[in-house]
């Protein structure tokens, strides 16, 4: 079977080193972003450099879309020289960026009104695995589009998940900042807390860890960022999580779901950002707490 | 060796099965608690029923506390019926009741001046873990005292962790017990949420529980209380965990360390207990949540 | 002088008193709404019927924009038949809806960018104020943008503030609407905890509107709303207070400054509106704390 | 009448003030303090300096305490060495230290146990009305004992209000401090927020003082504090004003109300304590929020 063609649209700190991994597995690549540099990055490695969303889109089985956040994908899509402009009914656009939930159903509609199939398929898994093609995916959309995707989805990601309709890739992933956020908070409270009342940071981890207090970020972040005191990279930035966690607030006012805690930890991580921090690893917000107990969890 | 003669103070759901299996183990002991009830139901099992706590304190070799929260305790040890009226210099005060550990501190010195040695010893596993004798057991104090008494902590619980000093015991217990509210309210949040979105409940629990999101929390009350939508015998009572986290807010209070996120739990705990569910398992939240958003996350 | 020749857009509960002020008063105007019902009692009235933003924009003097929020504006003013399409440089455009300061600023940039003048107008007082021609109006601009059309918002208002340029009338109001639910939560929760331990809400009252603790908010909502138990008209809906109220939360957003207590007063709108509440005046929050209390602030 | 006899135990920066219009009065004072330097000023000013609580309480005809808080009061009534070891059935104790409701009703029970009268009537004014005499006095009791002391606390204070039986005057200084701290904090997030849009500070509080949003400390602490940038004498104490929201929030959850804005209100002031304002006027928290905004209100 003939190898798909793909317009790629956004070639950031991602979305390079996927396009860079379908060009390598033979896929024809037409590639777009505002910024040059990638451009010719990419087509160092063989892809088309295209000169617009709508001008990548035209033509191809398959359109991705991998950039910053709501208003791009709505321009990239939606806009005057967008994807719909051009893309033929038939065509798949897969959005893998990390959207909110109603703006991804706005733009499913939008695209399937023109005859384009869609999935949402927000990733995890920071740059590192888009560079090794270990992302994990989450798919939301029908399940015979994400099967005629699969091959594409599998050359950048290890592991996909499909877990509903249109809008659940992007509902899913959403679950799962706001509880990355909330156990993280919750971690630096806790543990500055105790320290200050004299306990030991490593002892208190390693209880813990087998305790009901156990979660997958106390066991990641404690030792590899927090401990040694380390919010440098491969981590998920800090103004990356808060972005995360404002879809989310944001998502709760449109469907009126109060969100207590959650709006709570967007508070500490604007707080977090406003003082400097947004490009550290998001579990730097442990030295704003060890800075205003005067303790140190870190050794 | 003979085994010790031990005072046990406190005949509530947990000290009741505790004081039972240290009877069965061939442990000497004198027992007290202000309702008569079970003071009988010890004495069946061969238990000398005491007068007071001052009572059961003279001539033994271990005092043990188990009791509701700090002001009992500083009345069954401080008060003028209390412990220090009559335990003599060089016997080992248990205090496994869940304090604060600015009380379990101030009791620690008082005890400590009269001679006495002194562990706090907390529990975590609920009643079910009481009656099987396989609690876990988080100590603070010196490590002698510890060894000294590993025999009974042993016919108490299964695991004995040893984590610092005198009010570490109660120290790393509180820390657990802010991650367990934190992380359990965090889920709550994101599942409504989602779930108003469209997700489907299962699916989200098997995604979040192999991703970033997961916790021990969310891969034992959510299959266990929340999807069956069981919100009863054997949990933890949403109250007593409204209690431990009171405690954590008034530590962060004393120390002087923000605490907005368990602050935040707090105050939906306390609506949750005002509403009525303060006896069923903390999960029980859920269903606030559920109702509020018009959403249906048990199956 | 002639009178000006006006195009009104947005014949809400607002909006269609304020027109037919305007064309008592003399005003040529050309209306305009979505719902033909208004349409039809402003024709009665003598202003002509429009069938479009752009239709109702052509060749006035004065465009003026009161709809219910942000989309509403941007569909109106920049959409494919908006006022942009036709309205004639040198022509003003008045936006009197209260908006995110940043919707306003971007409005307004495009509106200048076509030769349009520009104020932001956000009014309060209600619609019984719409009705007798007394609102409060802010206004954010130029100052003489300002001036020259002092007759139509002295038609509308009694009492008219400059307070900066663009964008700055859509500030000034949504700072003031922090306040007022900010006040207004933290009322409810003084009035139950004090109710609760036995205090009479009419003597707290009279103490605190004489004390530190007194606001507007105390001296209005009290003795009009909350003590009589009474929430209907004409107070300000509960669900029109929280879309304010969201406005600052995006703000605060986009600016990136902690806003801790208007979140905390977001969610609790939430849970309120999110109960049923949303159509009543916005002191009816104080029924979901008396019912979670078990008291009575209401005599 | 001859003058009654008092006993005054606490010679802080509010007692000592008191006091000494009470001896300038005609009052015979025995008058207590842990530290004897105030003592020494006392005795100088005729007043017969005590050796501890239980000396001064002496065959009076009133004691007053004025102290820090809570254990103070609890040390200084209850304690061995305490009020009512030696005070006479018959005679009346004010409390005027602000308390926690529930505090100032055990306090009560004892007292009134050994047959003495009592009302709680904590102050508000500051030091400044301290010295002057102009104190506002909330009082909580019987209205005869109340009324037989009357002379006293027109003595202290310019106005007095009753507001209800034993605690009362606690629960009315409770809820004012509740509205003071959460006004005042609204205040700091609107006008950061505001000013980081391009309000100015000036404009805007002109305008929000005769709008919705005004209120007392809106009117005194922007002009007075806020907008000249100076957190100094004679303001309230920072640290003052998060021990009586401390009492607050206690009291919220020993009654089971919830308290969310208040709350949040303790964790911002916490955060301001914890950066080193504690003994700055309480309006100092807006330096932090100017800092992390990037913004200057003050001109």
């Amino acid at each position: 079977m003939r190898k798909k063609s793909i317009g790629f649209i956004g070639l950031g700190a991602m979305g390079k080193p996927m396009a860079a991994n379908l060009v390598k597995a033979g896929y024809l690549l037409s590639v777009y972003d505002i910024n040059p540099e990638p451009l010719k990055e990419l087509a160092a490695l063989g892809a088309r450099k295209g000169n617009s969303c709508a001008d990548v889109s035209q033509d191809v089985d398959t359109v991705i879309t991998m950039l910053p956040a709501d208003p791009q994908v709505r321009e990239a899509v939606l806009g005057v020289e967008g994807v719909l402009q051009t893309a033929k009914a038939g065509a798949t656009l897969i959005d893998m960026t990390s959207l909110g939930p109603h703006t991804s159903r706005e733009v499913a509609a939008a695209a399937m009104a023109k005859g384009l199939k869609f999935i949402d398929a927000p990733v995890s898994g920071g740059n590192v695995a888009a560079e090794k093609g270990t992302l994990t995916i989450i798919v939301g959309g029908e399940k015979e589009v994400l099967e005629a995707q699969r091959d594409i989805l599998e050359t950048l990601g290890a592991k996909i998940f499909h877990v509903g309709g249109i809008g659940m890739g992007e509902t899913f992933k959403m679950a799962n900042q706001m509880l990355v956020a909330i156990n993280m908070l919750g971690i630096v409270e806790a543990f500055t807390l105790a320290v200050k009342l004299g306990a030991d940071p490593h002892t208190l981890y390693e209880t813990l860890k087998v305790s009901a207090g156990g979660s997958w970020i106390l066991e990641n972040r404690m030792p590899n960022y927090i401990l040694p005191g380390n919010y440098t990279q491969p981590g998920f930035a800090l103004d990356l999580l808060r972005k995360d966690v404002g879809l989310a607030v944001d998502s709760g006012k449109l469907e009126k779901v109060p969100t207590f805690l959650l709006s709570e930890a967007f508070q500490v991580l604007t707080m977090a950002s406003a003082e400097g921090h947004g490009n550290k690893d998001y579990s730097v917000v442990t030295e704003i707490f060890e800075k205003l107990a005067g303790v140190a969890i870190k050794s």
